[in-house]
């Protein structure tokens, strides 16, 4: 159970909207669940303010919804699946709808959301801009994340450098925001215009999108890795969730 | 026929539980068996204490099932086929079944096994640590071949260094293992901060888990080779069964 | 001249303790300052928070010097020069000095600063920490610089994971921190480890400390960018400055 | 000799200006003069348009000076030499001197010239932006081998993007600009920001300025190679002379 | 609409064989499209000369076939799509030709093309030389695509350097092109040999084709980059389009 | 037609075995045969003493059908096609057969013959080498290009370096081989120890064989290119061809 | 002070050799001590056997020598700096001597050494072999720190494969060893050959040693990581003391 | 001793040139001389034909010396060591000459060179061709180690093929060689071309000539090993002394 989390039960107990009981519950979770194949850290979300977030690749479906049944029963009130491609998506769904459980399914972020959606209470706003139309499905899966994890998001896509008027016509937009998250894949110059735009971080994605010599997003990592501008920070390729993740941190700084 | 298995095939002759001519049929065997497609090394459980184990990747399932029958009548008592997938797998149980010869397969770990298994005979316990559930398969390949090769194992899965207070609560395994093997790939830091508790040799393991700039584990693997703590080697990349392998040979060692 | 001084200098201005012109001259400052080798961007600090930083790498001393007049003559307080090693920080040192200018250097940092030094603004404190004492120059570079910017700092210097308990006696300071600049070579495991154990963000340094596979710090980078803990982003090999600015960035929002 | 100095000189003759001997011994110049170490291709500027230039790197100055000589001999007009350091330029000035040849050294280009300066034949301008001032040598040995190319040449020097409006402000310059050269290190995103405003081909030239990660300029090779924007091609790191060399092809088509 | 068309258009309004409305809607188009998934550049025409082309990796059918009426709905009288397969050519076709756009597909150069084909306006002949019939679907991109932007395309396919007098064979189809697009795959020294024998400008073209070692085109990549030949400048591996784009743009200088 | 057929065609007319006209023939052949698609080069033979060879990769079935059949109307009496696989092999065989023309497959090395078997003309016998069972298909592409070419091949399998006494096993065939080719994967030590036994060229194939650090062969071949033993040179990774068809060279010289 | 220091104190002071105080002294030994530039981990010997190791290798002669001191103050006998280049190891020595400290230093193998040597205590033989003359400084490092720490060395030096017949003629020295350290620059070929003859684990030690594509070492570090003889572990490139430290850990168990 | 010199010996004692004994002398050498920090390989002239060869790099003069003069010793007649600095090998003649040993030294080919040169004996002319004046230090290796194996050497230099007349012009001597050693930095195309034009195996050697993205030799490594023309094989970057060896073996097969 996360900060936010624990304190809002807490308040309901207090106010008699809850039974005792459920939070005499949630403090006997033990500190991790060990499922064998999994060691499930119930207590990151205390120590670290987000609870574990599942990372689906080259994970089963039957490990996947071992864990997020785990998790809820936990007292974990929402669960975050990463990197979960269609087909899998629908057999964890099926074997959580056995047990009772609703999974929601973004299949362009690859995506899945188990719980009730958090109600915004970011600080601000995070811009999520990308250069193109290619570069999608990463710049959701950071928009998704985001909103996830309780931030209003402003979306502003394929406003690449090539046609810089696009990007300048978002100058209030960029001068608005808390935080960005600048998603690019060939050479990942929008994080460099962005950030010399900005006065507020700029959190930069490259993405595997590009010719050859794009070597799968070294080269717009390289690049953003060597930005020019300041107050750029970058995460791995095609790693929305893992911008997302920062920027809302940011975001929720008081 | 490797050295453990001679001699207790000499104390069973010796002990009138099997015939002499069993033990001058195992002196006969020539140093090599020429298949054409395969020179297969008899002597190699002789000079390196265990018998050659095949590499079941770009091997056809004929030739796969041609060494196995050919290692068995050179009195070779158990064979291991390492990166062998399941349809292969299949494959191969077919054609050894026609010849009366059965092969137990295990799916995570890719691995195919003749022959009974062994009894543990190694001087200790030696524990498998892995990071995150996706390594698993490498983490069984490395668990299941040290059994292979009579190893007690324990086993410690998803203890990865992002909640570390789950490694830690490990520290008294880590303290009785007499090796260890630790199996991560992201950035791999499993390993230094294992060994940086150990006082035992870490074998460390790089796998391919991971988003665009683990390169395919490139990153763990040069993360592991610099670990800041001393103590530990490292094999190939995903290569669970040759951290296992050396594991056994420190865990043999009297 | 950045939005924090120009609210200085009008407070001032108002109170009656600077006369108006000093006001009037800083507002005829023109946006750039061509000085043939350079365009100065003089309002980098009004667009971005905070004015122009110089790269002293592959500059003259005279290119250097310029520069810094230049900028000191269009109404910033502050200047500061990175990547100066000490041989050109005093050639710098000797033709400011002839036009009245004087510059601080840190032999360690490599940072040559002219001004007085700013208050501490930020909200919080910001934590460098770093793996050995040979990232010393990174981690100093990285602290001078965030003192700069108005950052208080708290230091924790070789609390590398080999002796993980040292950075475990490091927790409170973790918890407390607003913002973690992560610095290490080798295997870079720090800023995961860290990471797993704060709820702020980590800004993560890899270095070109190292043997051979270090690669002139690309293991470290590849590890941090691939960490297994959530809320770390990643600058450049050895660019104390770029993690600090960020940093600052995130200290400062209100 | 190149084709505008044959014409030139045949022009010369026919107004009889100069002694139809010079013709009859320039038409008798041998295709290649074997210089034992050298084989110098005299019919390079019949065939190409322009003499061969001078690589001095890993030449002696003795090997130099002889392929200046040899060339001056072989009729052509001017020489130059690329990648000449200041001591080795010393030196072969120096042996030049002693055979009553001049050659001017340019120590910010490192470029050696020989003969009289050609007259500006372009059609157009050729702009030379680069991105920082550290980028200036290669710049420079673009823009001095342009004009010694017979080109007319723009400087727009330390306007990268990130200060934008910088580059904005040079936008009626791009779009007058016949060729563009444009020179960055770090991220090189200069490029393909100037491409979205060009309508003339842009040269890219990665330059080696920048952090570890920049790989020596590998990294904003890469992003230059990846453009997003139509028109950009790229020559080699560092490679002034190379850009400077396809730009004047280019900007002398009729 | 580019700057060729909207010259036609206004001509054509002026003989009367347009109404004025036509013009007048031209002139309403707003700079950009905002489609949501895509910000479409209606002024990139006007701005670098060349309407912007789809590049078809990385997005959906719908999202090219909404991008391309979106383009014709802002008077755009030519679309080319690049890297697109031929599955998801038949998906686009058939979304267009639901709203009556008729869209041409080249499967070997991978191409879309919608609208009439551009009548030839360059100054003179671009020459597409190729090394082996391997590198036939690249090469075809580069000449589709120059006819698209209206070139005259000379090709010599299969020429590569192993049986040179093919090659010189070419000489003076080489020596009358106005720009040469050299496309090889393998060690690419084609490039370099074109070059030493035109007296025009070269767009090299590396390519994937080759074995191992080639790693994907980064072989002919380096290559091109080193070329000792004056006058070659290089684009992404596979990228014919890029060479063409840029050949286009030399060859309609006046 | 190669020098050797040439030859005998040659003879086979002085003996009256050949009517004339088919010298005739022979000698009106155009150096190239231009199908559009490729330039086929008719004088490789006679320049190179062995006609063209058809790289089967990237071209469809129609393209090298095409070929086969220009070269065979251009006299050559033999024709292979390399990197050919199985499904193609049965297109390409389907439309030969049609034109009355047969080609022998061999699965395994990926061959297509068309023609009679050469008779070994070579002056001594070839030796084929390889580390493991796994190289086998590159070792055969070695083992019957040889043959194709005329040569006696003697085949040494699965004789790596992990069971030095398998290789010392044949001593005496590695010192009566006139050229070596030596094929491995995984580190590639096979090389370096044939070489340091043998007396004559060793000509070493890297093979992509091998877990994730061989980097899809380029850890073989790093390890060839670096042998300690001198006596090695080295082809490109898994170009068992490239190997046979320089060892064939250096055994036809007399 | 490490475990086997600690035991024999204690039996000294039982024996009345030593007084009281002095365990006394080293029971109230802090954790850590802290220099402000290091953070010395006292604990470690007696959590991983042997005590902190200095790295010295970007490190000031003044921190070097605090370190030294620092740790004898906590009550360490011996102390080893790896990496210490001669002029380092001089100004080192000159500071610790004026605190009546004294510090053998050996070049070749660069390492400074305080305290008395270690008996021999391992329970075999460490067998160091190196491949060419040019590996001895690594291997060297590695011997010198095998005796250090407490064990018996035998030296093989310059018996690379090339010439199989000197490793065969140490092939009883390989059956004796308890652990081998295998040192090979180049192609790295040693390990894999002797680890094949080999029963006892073998930790390879790749050196930067070799023409260019050695790439400073990678070349043999990706050969040793490949290797197809089983029981090879790795470390870092030139690394061996890493190597020393894990044989010695194995050549103490009991 | 080599098997010629050996020969050679035998046939002078039998001729009662020389005394008997001399030849006892050589046949009572032992296989290897070991000298601590070196295992001198005594057989490896009757094994491989040619005696060991010195390795100069890393090596001190003390050691080079050591081996000198233990291989006279060992009746060897000749000794060539590589890779010799001007400095260093002042130093082994002066170690030399006090033990009346005379060392030739070539301070472009950096080889030392000990014994009387050897007649040519081999074959027919081997022809090295170097693709600019940069190469000739490795160029100038590759034809003084020729010769010192018994040789004949052509030599063209400066051919590139950036003027392939210059290289056309060489057709016949191309085609009079019995090898070719092919030398060539930058993009490496002269390998291909000249294997183009030849019937004889070429030996390449990429050079580490070039600008920045040569990566040190790197890209005309690749472009080699990619070469389009058959007949081609590679060797270490700069390796001019190991392509020389090879060239060697195959002018002297008979």
């Amino acid at each position: 159970m996360d900060a936010a989390d624990a304190k809002l039960l807490a308040e309901r107990v207090a106010a008699g909207e809850v039974p005792p009981d459920e939070l005499v519950r949630a403090l006997q979770v033990p500190p991790v669940t060990d499922l064998g194949f999994a060691t499930v850290d119930n207590q990151r979300g205390a120590r670290t303010g987000t609870s574990e977030i599942i990372y689906g690749a080259g994970k089963t479906k039957e490990q996947i919804a071992g864990i997020v049944t785990s998790m809820l029963e936990a007292c974990q009130r929402r669960v975050l699946v990463t990197r979960l491609d269609g087909e899998k998506a629908a057999g964890v769904s099926e074997l959580l709808a056995a047990g009772g459980i609703a999974m929601e399914y973004d299949p362009v972020a690859r995506l899945g959301m188990v719980g009730d959606a958090k109600e915004p209470d970011g600080l601000g706003t995070v811009l999520v801009v990308c250069a193109g139309t290619s570069d999608l499905p990463v710049a959701e899966e950071a928009a998704r994340t985001l909103e996830y994890l309780g931030n209003r998001v402003d979306r502003a896509y394929d406003v690449g450098v090539a046609g810089i008027h696009r990007l300048l016509a978002c100058e209030r937009r960029i001068r608005d925001a808390r935080v960005i998250v600048a998603v690019a894949g060939m050479e990942g110059a929008l994080a460099s215009v962005v950030a010399g735009l900005a006065s507020c971080p700029v959190i930069a994605v490259p993405t595997s999108v590009g010719y050859g010599a794009s070597l799968g997003g070294v080269a717009a990592l390289l690049a953003m890795l060597n930005s020019c501008a300041n107050g750029v920070s970058v995460v791995n390729i095609d790693n929305g969730f893992g911008a997302a993740y920062q920027a809302s941190l940011i975001n929720h700084m008081k």
